[in-house]
């Protein structure tokens, strides 16, 4: 299918997948701090580092002369995911409400304030509400999409 | 588990879901019309279309006296999904690119204009980068959240 979402969603569309990127963001980098986070099975894990590795959205190092620890840190492509994620979280914590607050805050690690919810902006910095975007085929795009009424 | 992100995934990530949910953004309303777009076997659509209507992500409108014609409109919930899909769909047209450009392009429908591509904002309205982002637990949060390094 000729569709970035489409496309997007055969690398990073399953859950564990998503939960493993969440933890990296958290800092997570060890294999037994994921298994222990997200209480997965060991070889489900693997299977999704190994996953995550080849579609060089994680890099594995060796961290010990052997290679027995070995870290996985997010490369450029992603850490590009960081708003999608963000946006999905945000999302969860506005329309699930846990009663105690907020589940997870997200700031500005320079100035420690929050940061803003994700949104889109127009060129000129604003705020784009659903009904202001609309959407067109780009030079590379399937020939059948039509404008957002 | 407590976390907003596998909350959202119970019920979005799941790839038809997604894939749904962009055509409602792209102004797709009718039964027919989801199936002749994304080629999804009729059971399953009416399936996710449930699930989404359930969900109150769409609403269900009949539109013909006997109710034989129905539109599945996106909800103010629905609607706020709109910056998450947009970043999946950028992330993807980015590092998955298409030999003739760009597929899709979202746009400011008051202006033409191209939107920015969706991000991170501090409260000053400044671009935060990915190791700018911090996340600590906030009220109702679990207390293992570690401060990305």
């Amino acid at each position: 299918m000729n569709c970035s979402l489409a496309q997007t969603l055969e690398v990073v569309g399953e859950r564990w997948t998503m939960l493993i990127l969440r933890d990296a963001f958290f800092g997570i980098r060890r294999f037994e701090e994921f298994q222990r986070r997200l209480g997965i099975a060991r070889n489900i894990l693997s299977a999704r580092l190994s996953h995550l590795v080849n579609e060089e959205i994680l890099e594995r190092h060796s961290v010990s002369p052997g290679g027995k620890w070995a870290e996985y840190r997010l490369t450029a492509k992603g850490k590009a995911l960081q708003p999608a994620l963000l946006a999905l979280v945000q999302w969860g914590d506005y329309w699930y409400p846990n009663e105690d607050g907020l589940r997870v805050e997200f700031f500005d690690r320079r100035s420690d304030d929050p940061i803003l919810p994700i949104r889109a902006y127009s060129q000129e910095g604003e705020a784009l509400e659903p009904r202001d975007i609309g959407a067109r085929p780009g030079p590379g795009g399937p020939k059948n999409i039509v404008a957002k009424k």
